[in-house]
């Protein structure tokens, strides 16, 4: 079969650990088989109003079990993780910021994004607030005042809302959730097999 | 660390395809290991009641995605696996009859469960009557007067409860679900972190 150099599209939620985690992981698996990454970072709120579906961090019994084995987990990766007290978190500003930076500069927008993702499920510190995430964007060199207003206008609300109608459109309904030529995969789970269709193109 | 000869507890729901693809698989792994497996056939409709959660199927956005994901894992296993049209099926008597048979003969309890199982995920049998379990224990050696008189009897009856509430007690909230020494593991995915636990006794 011919090389295929399509990026893959990777989405995720913030307030998704299982999203995180993935989220350390997709770019090597990418770049060894010769792709990049589109980064669709989504608001899962909206979509389980379509699917019905319930959080599973809602469910006691299994969000107990999820921080364990997010834990191991990360453990078995080598990734650095942590479990934030103040869960869920709302990465309705980061995701804003980052279809906001999207427009001109899509590498910058998921260093940001992903900054911001690193220090909460790492560090604890959220980016929930505007503010949080210009700061975070302070750090790599954006200008606060300029990220701000550009993440609070309309145009960059409407690219989010966009993108998370494109992501239902395309199927996606948990986070993480990778499409590899049209093959969707759900959970961070399914990263070997993604790895594997890379390899394959399929079985 | 000393060998340890502790059977694994796997917890599987008769409806469940996942359930039904990793039954096909925990034995080999458990006696590469060493070790031998303790079948818990269990419901899930009592235990959703107690966590809240929705059957994967009942969404349909989910339900696409699951049929081509099983389809897809089964290739990858080399299993035969069909996609049953009269889903979701009813696995209460082949609980019974295995947890009968288990009070005397625990690997002809698996067996004919398993049989059933199999029946109803490769070939779309559904073996969701008490006469229909009893069908496929003839076909085993069974004297199916003897299973239906007992896997209708009240202590059976008893005991699927009390494995169902054992089963939630154990913090199962889904299926498959597997237990190794004490460690939890939900879905089919988590088989190679099974396998590794057991090669490595945690990490």
């Amino acid at each position: 079969m011919a090389a295929n150099a399509a990026p893959i599209d990777f989405y995720c939620e913030f307030a998704s650990p299982y999203g995180y985690l993935a989220s350390t992981q997709i770019a090597a698996i990418a770049r060894r088989h010769g792709r990049g990454v589109r980064w669709r970072p989504i608001l899962l709120g909206p979509i389980f109003k379509v699917t019905g579906a319930i959080p599973l961090a809602q469910m006691p019994i299994k969000s107990a079990y999820m921080a364990r084995d997010i834990a191991r987990t990360a453990r078995a990766l080598g990734e650095a993780m942590g479990w934030p007290d103040n869960q869920p978190t709302n990465g309705l500003h980061a995701a804003r910021a980052f279809y906001f930076l999207n427009e001109t500069d899509p590498a910058g927008a998921w260093r940001l994004y992903s900054a911001c993702y690193r220090r909460y499920w790492v560090e604890a510190i959220p980016a929930d607030t505007p503010d949080a995430v210009a700061a975070v964007a302070a750090t790599l060199g954006h200008d606060p005042a300029a990220l701000l207003a550009g993440m609070t206008a309309n145009a960059a609300k409407a690219r989010l809302r966009a993108a998370n109608d494109a992501a239902v459109a395309a199927g996606v309904f948990g986070s993480p959730f990778t499409i590899v030529d049209g093959e969707p995969f759900w959970g961070a789970d399914r990263l070997p097999e993604v790895e594997r269709w890379l390899a394959a193109g399929g079985w």
